[in-house]
């Protein structure tokens, strides 16, 4: 048989031991953090029905969601009816679903931690499967909910131990003021926010220029669009919040009042901007908007915001929310080059402290193959982790425990059967020890160094 | 807008807090019970490239695999060219590729416990999202793997407190000895196995039966089955091993050696029985297979087996492996009528010990509102659960309070803030203790009991 393509599919990863040791570490840290803040774990399907999840996102957004051809005899369907389930997109949407269906929108705080699928190109860093950690406040108003999310986002980026940081804030209806002081057309905003959103990422120059290309081509009214492009100038922050219909916004105060409880909170306060040209891609934002990026970043590493429609959209009731989520790829590629790897030697880095305890037992022949198996059941039964061999000649064993990194090495043959002991062997400096077998608590004491 | 349907897909669940933590606390028993039985963890995406999956399931595997729409104009695709990727359907398939993918399958034992999703029809306790709990010896061959498999899923059984249960065991070839020695055709051996398959769930009657009509209408020669059929009684068990085929094949000195090691190695070792009838439905399984029911319960708990050809179907490579795998829903479904729910009340069950702990803020007014989070966060820092009050009238954030189940109250209203100092509120007993703001530790020790 020819080889096969074992690779996964583009865009996801395999998760080999030691790389998965560090995500779940940094996943129970952010679950304990979490847990501290006041807020609950809820879980929600992989799949949606393809109705609950459409329209939410956003243009670009709809184009990347993964859906599930329907099962059956598809011959009949028309070409858009193909899919009835898609992959969850993100958290927030399933999220808001299933406590609209529990009947919680009016006081539950949720964390949630799993991965979500997008159908984006697959390149270096960005990935179709990737995971989220969602915190959100159902049923909270302004400033509690924003105040709240921050603060719970900031202890699990301080968990990850993430070095420094910026948190930029906004609020759409400072959006659209300043889309208001430029008299730019209600139906041309949504343009105006999507090239805006790309400012981190492309600079000033690109994104003026993005601007007057689709002002011309796609705007109901270019010129005051283009008026704006010219205006895309480093200094420009400062004059958007002077101009005198953002100044006066509501959504001013709001963001000063979280500035000064975050700062009056927080001891270890990173600096919190408020930068009225944030624009965040997903359409449901109604209100306050946030991202967080690491210094030297580009890309932010956490994001979220206000929004009060969705739960209405996904449920038909409305609801205040806030909420955000870190993106867990982003902050664990800070301090490493690349997380997932697929070479064997690779698999052993990591995995040094879960190794360094666990009992490699030979297998001396296949006579005591019963009695091996009894003295492996009775370590374990002290608590203690147990490889057994499978048998073969004994220098292929001790390659495997070699390989395996596991440190002690449990000798069971005819001498120690006849003698009723064991002997251990510290692979590190090569000691041996006998050891009675009415006496095993001496390898536990051995083996955890007491 | 009208109310919308906020049902998970049909098949699947939300799982709110007090559920989600059960499973959790469930899911870590066992990742400690498979880790210190040697294996290690490993996580495959949820989708592969469809190609991989199909064709290793039999038949009707194969249809209740979920598809993934291709992405783009689909429009010139034929209807059977729809589809590049699916859901994982187990596992293992999934497993076996990234093990191939990291050169592991000469030596490794990995764990995995994770959903996979298949097109079910949905029913009362089938879903088409459910929970595998997987553990796999690659590269080891008979009896370490099969004995290996045993002791890890039994472990995990103990360690979920599952009472009363057996495992049955059989292999294969003892079904081809059992289809020879009837003189059945090789091309209607599979026909017999999916039948046999139902045994323990309808019974020696319904399965002769469906034996009869089904190899009258679909067996290249369908006299020799119907005579199986003729014989298939409650104790055709023990016909079936005196038959010279299956008594004189290697397997059944593979089972025995099996239950001898078991017996051997394990006190509290439920009974092992050889089931010579035992099929089980995956077409991938080589040599030994077995099955653990729970007292009085139809359905497998857990299952598994040898699968040496499967290794080399998905990559290429031949390898030796056993394994098996515990099915979380059935498994937690024993001891609960039904696990998941979706009632706000029942939201609050097994929560209890949280929220005992857990310190309720309230904001007793906004002018309060930065000095109330910075005693919050002060809180926290001493590693206690604090929920901040997000504010409104003083009934109500007491009414949530209670709806949360939080014990402890914390008011600090002007008259705390005058004297630096807070009052906590015992809500179990309503003791009141006044603390000053100098000495939060005497708050971690009224909530903590010590």
């Amino acid at each position: 048989m020819a080889k096969r393509n074992t690779k996964p599919a583009s865009g996801t990863r395999d998760f080999l031991p030691a790389a998965l040791l560090r995500r779940r570490a940094a996943i129970r840290r952010l679950e304990e953090v979490f847990e501290q803040h006041g807020f609950l774990p809820l879980e929600t399907p992989a799949f949606e029905r393809l109705e609950t999840l459409e329209g939410l996102y956003g243009e670009e957004g709809d184009k990347l969601i993964f859906k599930i051809l329907r099962r059956g005899d598809i011959s009949e369907q028309d070409a858009d009816n193909l899919a009835d389930l898609a992959l969850r997109y993100d958290l927030t949407v399933p999220a808001a679903r299933a406590v609209a269906q529990a009947g919680l929108q009016h006081n539950f705080r949720r964390y949630q931690i799993g991965p979500v699928w997008r159908a984006e190109r697959a390149a270096a860093g960005r990935f179709r499967e990737f995971w989220q950690c969602d915190v959100d406040l159902y049923g909270v108003g302004s400033p509690a909910g924003e105040i709240e999310t921050l603060l719970a986002l900031h202890a699990g980026l301080q968990a990850l131990e993430v070095g420094d940081y910026t948190i930029y804030i906004n609020a759409r209806p400072l959006l659209v003021a300043l889309c208001d002081a430029f008299a730019i057309d209600s139906a041309d905003r949504k343009l105006v926010l999507i090239v805006l959103d790309k400012l981190d990422k492309i600079g000033f120059e690109k994104t003026a220029e993005e601007l007057k290309t689709r002002a011309t081509q796609e705007a109901q009214n270019a010129k005051p669009i283009i008026e704006l492009a010219t205006r895309l100038t480093p200094d420009f922050r400062e004059q958007v919040l002077a101009l005198e219909e953002v100044a006066e916004s509501d959504s001013v105060q709001l963001l000063q009042e979280i500035q000064s409880c975050l700062t009056r909170g927080v001891q270890d306060l990173p600096a919190v901007v408020l930068d009225p040209l944030l624009a965040r891609g997903l359409d449901y934002y109604t209100g306050f908007i946030f991202e967080i990026r690491a210094e030297g970043g580009k890309d932010a590493i956490a994001g979220g915001g206000r929004y009060d429609d969705l739960m209405k959209a996904v449920s038909g009731v409305a609801s205040q929310v806030c909420g955000g989520s870190l993106g867990l790829e982003r902050i664990l590629a800070l301090d490493e080059a690349e997380l997932p790897n697929t070479k064997q030697s690779d698999n052993k880095q990591g995995l040094q402290q879960t190794q360094q305890q666990t009992l490699h037992i030979t297998l001396f022949d296949e006579t005591l193959r019963a009695q091996t198996y009894q003295l492996s059941q009775e370590l374990r039964g002290l608590g203690l982790a147990v490889f057994t061999e499978s048998g073969g000649k004994l220098a292929t064993q001790l390659k495997r425990a070699d390989e395996a990194e596991h440190r002690w090495c449990v000798f069971y043959g005819s001498d120690e059967a006849q003698s009723r002991s064991l002997t251990l062997k510290d692979l590190a400096n090569g000691e041996e020890h006998k050891i009675a077998l009415d006496n095993l608590e001496a390898v536990k004491k051995l083996v955890r160094g007491t």
